[in-house]
């Protein structure tokens, strides 16, 4: 029983097309030596759930990691009748629907036993991680990688490895990151001209197992000046010292390594996802991973200057407060390097979504269109999310190409496989003979 | 001849259930001693039709309130052609038709005579009252008292009182705010420590009427911080006594002030209702009702501390500026204690309520919807305004949850009815053994 | 071949007879000398085409101003295929299809050649000029004039001057602009007041000549102060004599000059076009005309000294930040002078103009309703630039005026009368014995 399909016949036969079509992920927080949900309890802890549920009136506490994971997801289902309406709940319909053969159309505390027993692939191991990947019809899936994961233990064709630069970037004073840097690169870190060394070491290593991008997570106050490594370095040392800093002091060692950053995705021909918006920890009572939330008064004229000088790095940009993505478009439509990256979070509601597309569909050269991304945890959720992408997809070239504009279904096709696959597997598809450029 | 009701057929059935059940309306300006138009210049008075018509080029001179109530009417008559497009003048219309057996398709200088003498009702006094609020189907309606109404004279049950808060945090220094605190409570206001009690007062007083809510109006600057009630002492006391303050001082009142105003709606258990957004007197030129505008640059970031510190209380919250409403949903779909309250006022425009309800039906949990109000200020309005959000609620529902999700009619009318009826029924409901919390 | 028609029947009926109508085009860039493309190059010359195909990795040297038109219009013709999903490359197919008799459904390397000969009318001159005039149905079109144009050769009742106003304000500093003013107006512009007198002289030879508007472009953080004469003269003095400026002298220049030109267009009774948004030279390594773009921070309610003060101007207001649509509709249902006009740039894209014309067409008074202009380069531009707007006026009208409210396909067609044509005639209709105001 399928119900997020397309209602309008065209777009149904669209959508039925790209359904049989592999999914390339390029943006995910998958665990790759634990990639598949063992049990529904780690469906349900996906952070959506439990703070939708948490808003709905649930006390935290009832799904507290201490709990047993069983209790923890009976104490939840209680909850998801005051969310069946989401978008979200669909997926862990459909999550239900296609990997645990769950005949009903809503989870309740009745059926919540069985479905966990259904769901439960603890003995499974590795194998329910390939069964979910096959019915998922999976190509590669990207992953968020600290600086310091050593990337070993699977195969990075299939997780791709990213290095995400959050640390580094905005708590580069707090002790752990030094030395989680120091151990590692090897390199004794203690002033700007060995961090930036360091950071070199930790690009090598990556570019080593494969990565594909570099990301960060920025708040929406961040500006991306030049830096001024003159004027970095008193600041950088007190911070790799752990002395107090002010205000500005932050905000030159936020701006110098971020430019370092930068510098080394110009370098090592790596794209720069940008993910901007998120302030965390705005909810400091809320269930984990749902804390944060944003100020819309962001606009990525902030960003001019960094767009400017690295004219050679691709910059693959999500916005989280809906209401800025027609900047978006319109950057990515006149800087060469600004690409417009999926859909996310506060963002990724179809209503947003389907807006976002149609303007990014008729203003963006089709070459520069990622469609999607999941950011999934586990992976049982990139199917539903991008079934829920596709259908918007189908829908919006039903009606603004197809009868909007004339075009075949072929053609409405061509350009869905393109945003879907191609741009995808070009953009992030580096080598060390491969420019890593829009076309 | 009813014209306003859904063209597609699932959705005109959806409607047609809905107009079918009573209207519960938790904000409105009706004057519960005088709550139906005596007469129809009392509908043409309503600041759409006379700040639209003003816009479309009317002398404000021409509806003075110095004129003969018919004599307003005729001359705002000569201006009905230049706003016959507006989703306003089609509440006017179905005023017309629905309560005064009107028969055209527009308003005309030529008909507005037989029109103004089916509408007089200034002889039938409680009784024409009673005629709409059957005709309408109400249930309760919310109203906009001062904090110093005697609350006397009506059935609260119906006209549920609400205590309006403006004039205390915006308006603390100026002469007749104190004189009517001090004649309203009976307390020799004087400084923090009386103002703090004489609030009290008005909260027990309110309570022992049956007030549902407190509410205020916000201008887009305003910043809700953390009470200081040291600091604000001197301050306070300054604006008790009319001395003049300085930008710093006046900020400090309006934000001890709205803090304990917070407070009490947590020791009594009070939703508080915030409406963010406008600036008053913007165009000082403007009818009356028709002068007040808003920046569009706001950001419910600010809000974080009120909402933190009291999680016991529940917000209801509008947003003036339509670009604001997907931060909202983001707010509402962490925020346990915020609510996405209605579309107010600029917001209150078909094609702005259908996104931001396709938003919140697909982000927020159901039990925290709460659909609309009318903000009506005589009751002939709140039918055909309810009336144009439940053809919309019924037209999204159509399409994103039967069409577009499989959803079975009895499945929509049963979210319909939460938003329409139980929720506001049970999140305003309180009575001194239940919680305001949204479950 | 058409096929930005509508595909609905009842919008293709309001379409078909919309298309029937002469065009009103209240802003161009045309010049008037040299109004239609000679040949393809200067229609692919048009900034849409090469900033996306720049965007889409086309190098900027490859339409260098340096090489022979071909060799341009060839390169460019290669990388149209990354943009043909693109609403800008429809009016391209349009222009080719009913200008040119181009037959097939995408411009490419192998058929440019035949093309780009079709489109060969250098030795035409002004009888191709007539030939897309008429073809299109032209019944007037704005002009873009400096303010030093000789404004001699033409016939200013189809091209109609409109004086535009950016460099007096945003670049009296530099000596051109001065030289310019001075040799343009015989004034030896020393100071304020003879600035004063050469503004004035300005407008008087632009009314000698039939200007219908005053038009300009201003920054978003630009906000229009009322003037200060005095606080004024030494910074003008400094201005006009190249000296060095403070930032905050700029910005009292700037207020000044744009002062008196609302002053000019108050006595003039001329309407003042307001271009709000762009910020020039975002991107400095883009191709000609594509390196502006805006900060998305920008409210209206910075201009409400200005639209207070005069009352008898009326300001047509274009902005560039789609997400500031809203804010324009609640400012024009409010302010009676102040006019939404048509859907700019980056937000003159289907998805955005949709949004913005739905809540226009609800809210605004249809009498302030301007509903668009080609702001084109090249004659050949108005036809298709106008079709998309038609094809979406008819589509919402046919969805939410004929099935939405009943109206009938007459009224719903007058509507479209008044916003295409009506209202931009008698609003930019001014002669000395009649007022520029709104009715």
């Amino acid at each position: 029983m399928m119900t997020n399909v397309p209602h309008d016949p065209q777009a149904r036969s669209l959508f039925d097309e790209m359904a049989r079509w592999p999914i390339y992920d390029p943006h995910s927080h998958i665990d790759p030596h634990r990639p598949a949900a063992r049990n529904f309890d780690e469906v349900l802890g996906y952070h959506y759930y439990t703070e939708l549920a948490h808003s709905a009136g649930m006390p935290a506490e009832l799904v507290d990691p201490s709990l047993p994971p069983r209790t923890r997801a009976e104490n939840l289902a209680e909850f998801l009748k005051y969310i069946d309406n989401t978008i979200q709940y669909s997926w862990l319909l459909e999550i239900a629907q296609t990997f645990h053969g769950f005949a009903e159309d809503r989870i309740t505390p009745k059926n919540i036993g069985s479905l966990y027993d259904r769901a439960e692939h603890a003995g499974d191991g590795e194998s329910w991680d390939r069964t979910v990947w096959e019915k998922s019809h999976l190509e590669a899936v990207f992953l968020t990688n600290d600086f310091d994961d050593p990337l070993k233990g699977w195969d990075t064709k299939k997780y791709v490895p990213c290095l995400r630069t959050d640390d580094l970037v905005l708590k580069l004073h707090e002790p752990s990151t030094v030395a989680r840097l120091r151990k590692a690169t090897g390199v004794d870190v203690q002033d700007f001209a060995t961090l930036h060394q360091a950071i070199g070491t930790l690009f090598e290593r990556f570019l080593s197992k494969g990565v594909r991008a570099c990301a960060i997570s920025l708040p929406p106050d961040f500006v991306p000046l030049p830096a001024a490594p003159k004027r970095a370095e008193a600041p950088v040392r007190r911070a790799l010292h752990q002395m107090d800093l002010r205000p500005d002091e932050h905000a030159e060692i936020r701006t110098i390594v971020f430019w370092t950053l930068a510098e080394y995705c110009a370098d090592y021909r790596l794209p720069f996802d940008l993910m901007i918006g998120p302030i965390r920890n705005v909810y400091p009572a809320g269930v984990a991973g749902g804390r944060d939330l944003f100020d819309r008064r962001v606009s990525l004229y902030d960003y001019r200057a960094l767009f400017n000088h690295f004219a050679g790095v691709t910059f693959p940009i999500s916005t989280l407060s809906p209401d800025a993505g027609a900047e978006l478009v319109a950057y990515s439509w006149i800087f060469p390097n600004v690409v417009p990256l999926g859909h996310w979070w506060y963002s990724n509601i179809p209503p947003y979504i389907a807006a976002d597309l149609r303007a990014r569909l008729q203003a963006v050269p089709k070459n520069k269109l990622v469609g999607y991304y999941s950011d999934a945890y586990k992976l049982e959720f990139v199917l539903p999310k991008f079934n829920m992408f596709r259908k918007i997809l189908a829908e919006t070239l039903a009606e603004d190409a197809i009868r909007g504009r004339g075009w075949s279904e072929e053609r409405a096709l061509e350009l869905a496989r393109l945003v879907l696959l191609d741009n995808p597997r070009r953009l992030f598809g580096r080598s060390d003979s491969e420019s890593a450029s829009v076309i």
